[in-house]
């Protein structure tokens, strides 16, 4: 037996790669579980930067259609499954956000739909040339409705309209300039230009990094005088940290920090 | 008496011109009425895709100026009438937010003013290469402050506030970069670039289109939890139409969907 | 004893010039004292706009480390006069919002951490060339947990969070690209490009631009009904002044304002 999400633990990275290629590493019943429970566990550990990769020739295609579909088989056609099932998604995109530690995706082949969710909502994205980004779910007659409150909130609205309503794709070049990814690059450096970044990333302070981010979401969605306010605490809440005090002190004696 | 605002409808299509070329398709009183009056039938229609066009050498200039000098010659200086216009103005704008079919502008030649706005707020938008875009309300002293609600939705706010501030224009392409609009084509190819779009998008399904439309606003103005809640419940009414059942069990099969 | 921060007014047109060289024009405690006082009298003045210009290599390399790191000797750690800080800094980041008359940065060489936050808080900014932008305290262990209010609402989430989490530097052409500045120019055309957007700005009917820049702020953070309620209120009051009626009556009979 196959795992469904691989764990990968090295200097401080840990690589989460999506491992079910023969459904295009579909958000099924099984997958949701993996990654709930997997990111449970990653954010407890003292892993300080998080990949997110997947196998084969998918990065991710959305959800298990077959799933789907055998839930009508319910006494209400399946309504009460359908919302169950989005809610255990979009936990799963609210555990990305609330890790301590930053996420980065990975992105080869192709990423549709909720996989393009996934995408948008992990905090920074790297892309081989040749991806595809796709909401495409209004080709078989369903919206991609929950896909589009991440991509909506990453590309402009215009962008984002087209994309839902016609299914058509985006390039990972066009999906650099309106924002999706950061950047897009050969397949053959994909991987090496990801573990880059994630190094970069975990060579900072962790604290400095799980403080950070979680106020970088909190203050997005605050008034711009609430968004000071609660930035305010989290600079005071670093400021407190030994380490932090070392590094401003390092840094004015031009001497690298010695942290814990 | 030539109508002031032309509605055609073919193959699923509604196509709505601004029909005034001497005032540049001013958004006068009885542009507005005719608006507001044909987009609620448009609503009401099954009409599957809209396109707004218009007639002659600009889309839309914005306001008409002679009409609101004219409304100072009220007791109060013309206060009432300016605030019921722009009542009147904002409520087309959310016609055609709200309106259940996309809507897409066909932009030639200058969309200023509240013609900018009108651009912004459709829900795509194509341009001829040789558009200019202005809110340069601020050249004749009139900030140009409700336009600027749908624009600073669309592009980013240190590009929105020197167009604002200073009345200069932006290229069709640079309107592409920062996002007013979807894509610039070559002037003589505009027609058939926005009609390809529109055919596309009526290609769709109806019920899913008009769902996720909704939905797409409702939660562009809401936190991310509540933004998920909200389209949550746009899936699952989505999935309940027995047209994308079908569609679903279709792309499942390997098969063109039976669409009702 | 030289100036900390020097005021030019000439044409209508205020030109602020952080004059700490030796500290990068640190926002410092003397540095924060002379942009409050000074804005507040060029709020009360009759300027027209204002340019924020620095003198040296950098624009601004964000706070001053010495003052905080002596900021530690007291009884709580500094706790208290940290927090005391960061609110008089984002007092000065609001009354730049808050100023009456557009406020467009002047950059060259850095603009790093809150020195990269003033230039996401300006309403306009061009910057030379060769100017980097970064939120780099989390090199130091210092996530920009305040800079990244006025950054997140530039830029899109992604780039944002690959600045911060990274320290990563953007370079003037990628910071037009993502919004943080509205264009880069050659070095030895900065004060010239500047001076001339400040020019037109400043040609323009002082009362719009008050009117214009106060909504462009507040509707910013309301729902779109709201923003709409807001801004139509902005423009009857625009209209009721008698320069904005001469404005619109020369545009109509094509001669040039007689405006007061």
């Amino acid at each position: 037996m196959t795992d469904i999400l691989l764990r990968d633990d090295s200097d401080g990275i840990t690589t989460l790669t999506l491992n079910d290629p023969g459904t295009l590493n579909a958000l099924s019943d099984e997958m949701l579980a993996a990654l709930s429970t997997t990111l449970a566990e990653v954010g407890d550990s003292d892993s300080r930067a998080v990949v997110l990769a997947a196998e084969g020739r998918a990065f991710c295609a959305g959800h298990n259609l077959r799933q789907m579909q055998a839930m009508r088989q319910a006494e209400d056609g399946g309504a009460a499954a359908f919302g169950d099932l989005f809610d255990r998604c979009t936990a799963v995109m609210a555990q990305i956000r609330d890790l301590p530690q930053p996420v980065i995706a990975q992105v080869q082949g192709l990423a549709t739909a909720a996989g393009c969710q996934l995408v948008a909502t992990c905090d920074m994205a790297i892309a081989a040339e040749d991806v595809r980004f796709g909401v495409n779910g209004v080709n078989i007659g369903l919206f991609c409705s929950t896909p589009m409150v991440a991509l909506s909130r990453n590309v402009p609205r215009k962008q984002a309209m087209e994309m839902l309503t016609t299914g058509a794709f985006l390039t990972a070049s066009r999906a650099t300039e309106v924002g999706l990814i950061n950047r897009a690059v050969p397949a053959d450096q994909l991987v090496a230009e990801t573990r880059a970044l994630a190094e970069t990333v975990a060579s900072k302070l962790a604290a400095a990094q799980r403080i950070g981010k979680a106020a970088f979401y909190a203050q997005l969605e605050r008034p711009l005088d609430a968004a000071y306010a609660l930035t305010r605490d989290a600079m005071v809440a670093n400021l407190a940290d030994a380490d932090t005090a070392e590094g401003i002190q390092a840094f004015l004696e031009k001497r690298p920090p010695r942290w814990t």
